[in-house]
């Protein structure tokens, strides 16, 4: 099982999460590169100390949207949409590559992550993105319209599951601004997690068992607690005896 | 001698510039990279171009500055700066590598470019951030502190002259703003060219011969008449024999 | 009869459109606010020369969208929305103070006038984020949520056609990037305008005639010929009798 | 005696500093406008809170960098600079306004207020701008160019001081990567407060006592622990019985 988590996440003068923490948990992260957050200073810090503890990188590519942080869907022309991802991924692979490793995933984010679950031809965008760069695998949501365009051009898909998000019966993630979206209780959030890890399964909000297809799991850094949310998870499923490492590197 | 010039400076719905015209002209693109003028879609467009006509394709590093169109100088700290012109060659790179070449060279735009005729900090940054990218050349002005600093750190530096622009008895470039600084006839633009090429000399303003060590020739492509100039340039100097190629592929 | 076009659309080094034949053409200029385009030496140039011209001010107001000209759907918060156009007006204001006069109107520009015909919460948003500011008119689409939503809270409403636009049998555009999007012929463009004026009627694509309450007639300056066609449908409105002079001051 | 603080300057889902926590101590806000932070939701709110609390609203103008929060010279055309003065003044006047108050005043931020100490261009441009918009007090170091500037076009000026900033003999900051930048004892901090208030005089890094005309005491909210220093310097001045009011309403 992969540990995955959102990184670099500030700007400039700004601030969000504890980086250093997360990345002593996690075994991907997830760097933003420059569009919905992430300064060069602050890619350039994430990717040495990444290298450092062995978490591989991810280029967490987004719509064009610092004031929104990305979380504002935007009807970007495909063909944009597609040259936006590769030079995201370019620009982190430089800094990647400056700490001695590389992009070894691509994980879009936010508005962009959830638009592709449905918008098919955003999707293909993204992936067309992806494709430009090189054969990378791509992380995201199991049966998202994203994962399937990269299947159908010979990417390597990895789909993740949620320990601290709330499921609905479908399997899609309950919207941020509605009841039960997060989890706030480490016990759920671990419980959750060594389930997923152990069996495959997932509790929705109404009680039904999900069948979730995910390798990796994702752990939020910029909720209450978020920080040690993940360290106990990551303590609970190495009692569990779940092996936990990067999905690629 | 090689011909460059400044390519992809629109942004969004802006164009600035003949590219399409210029990349039949030059041998080397000077492509901006997002942080002066250069969008992702423009960036591939010009990658791909570039790339079917055989020109060499170089990263224009800028200030992030795309109100000021990188002409206003910045004071910024230099550790960041390195890493902003990181950002920019490993965008650029992506796209380079998307149309089947790579980044060979890098020039730095605009007040960037002049401020580090002299800025020792600022020009040692921007040399650490091409350092961090990879093995390529330098393009800028014969003895300035960029040059001086590439050289220290083993990267090939080449020194380019302008056609068009008036020089100072000392060998700077006549500031915009005051008279002289643009050459706008084309017998005097071709004529200079040719006398580059063949002898090493440019005559400043005051009627000084300066002895110019260029391997390129830059070729403005946003004053007036530029595409006719930088044609004419090519044909005369074709004409008196001069070999025109990249200086680095 | 008014005459508005949008103005002020360019940002930094790049322009669009010839502003200063159009403010000899229109009545009332659109004047961009820095969202999608225009720089505050722009707007200041802009605003000067309506008022010297005696053209009034309106403000352009638009999603935040540089890269993408603000035509692109933003699925921003109602709540930023309105706080958005308010930013916008309030700075445009500033202005137009500054060279005698005020803001005399606000337009929303590209994809948030298109989403605003049928999107109630935005429409409602920018309704909030005009009322903010002050007792100024809106101009856009007759019928459309946004004049709705004005007309509700007892802001004064413009409705305003396009001369040089398709119209599909329902009164709505054609889509910039299907067929018949725009007119380019002249003499279409003229007929259209002077009938639109005595009758109130626009024939659409499929021959439809349609009924149009406009007391405004949108002329674009971004178009091939389109100083040329603005020119011309003054002429012959002039020539037709009708007054020209803005809705607002 | 006025105290103020730069507030307001998150932006999007970044924060920055205690906005309502200050808003309770001070007695003027130096509320951020958009070009080194603020959003136009934060703008709307810290313009709610200040006239709910009865703070002025000052505009803290900047160069235009985000990502660089304003703290590095910009060698803007002076013309543009005011143009950008303006822009930002007139931006927030709207939720001064809204919010059934005004601009009182006028502070530039960061490496603006630095560089208009000596940089005269800038430091006119700046009263250029806010000329412009109209007759309005504007609050900055005393003795330096941009007060001298603003007094000899007619605006009031207001100095202040800094009770948590290191001084150099001759009366300029320390600047902030020097030792002794920042006080970070709260005794001193309330105890040059008071020498200040009540006796015009603040001790340099070397003892060298200064006397500075100063109607307005600074108080960061960005350093640690700056709300408890501002209301331990609050308390002291009321104890020692200061008025505290702002200068200007």
């Amino acid at each position: 099982m992969d540990l995955n988590s959102d990184l670099g996440e500030g700007f400039g003068v700004w601030t969000l999460g504890d980086d250093a923490a997360l990345l002593g948990v996690v075994t991907s992260a997830n760097v933003a590169c420059g569009f919905h957050a992430g300064d060069p200073r602050t890619m350039r810090t994430v990717c040495s100390l990444a290298a450092a503890e062995g978490v591989a990188i991810g280029a967490q590519v987004s719509y064009r949207d610092l004031a929104g942080f990305g979380r504002r869907f935007i009807d970007v022309d495909p063909v944009e949409l597609a040259d936006d991802v590769l030079y995201q991924i370019g620009a982190l692979q430089a800094f990647a590559h400056a700490a001695g490793t590389r992009v070894s995933y691509v994980k879009p984010h936010g508005a962009l992550y959830n638009a592709i679950v449905h918008h098919a031809e955003q999707a293909a965008a993204v992936v067309a993105g992806v494709e430009a760069f090189g054969d990378v695998p791509v992380l995201g949501l199991p049966g998202s319209e994203f994962l399937k365009a990269a299947t159908a051009v010979g990417l390597r898909t990895v789909g993740e599951a949620f320990a601290d998000r709330g499921y609905t019966p479908t399997g899609t993630l309950v919207p941020r601004r509605e009841p039960n979206a997060l989890l706030t209780d480490t016990d759920a959030v671990v419980e959750r997690a060594v389930r997923l890890a152990n069996d495959g399964e997932i509790v929705a909000v109404d009680g039904t068992v999900l069948k979730v297809d995910a390798a990796s799991l994702c752990l939020h850094g910029d909720t209450p607690g978020a920080v040690h949310h993940a360290q106990a998870v990551r303590t609970a499923l190495e009692e569990a005896g779940v092996t936990l490492e990067p999905f690629a590197v």
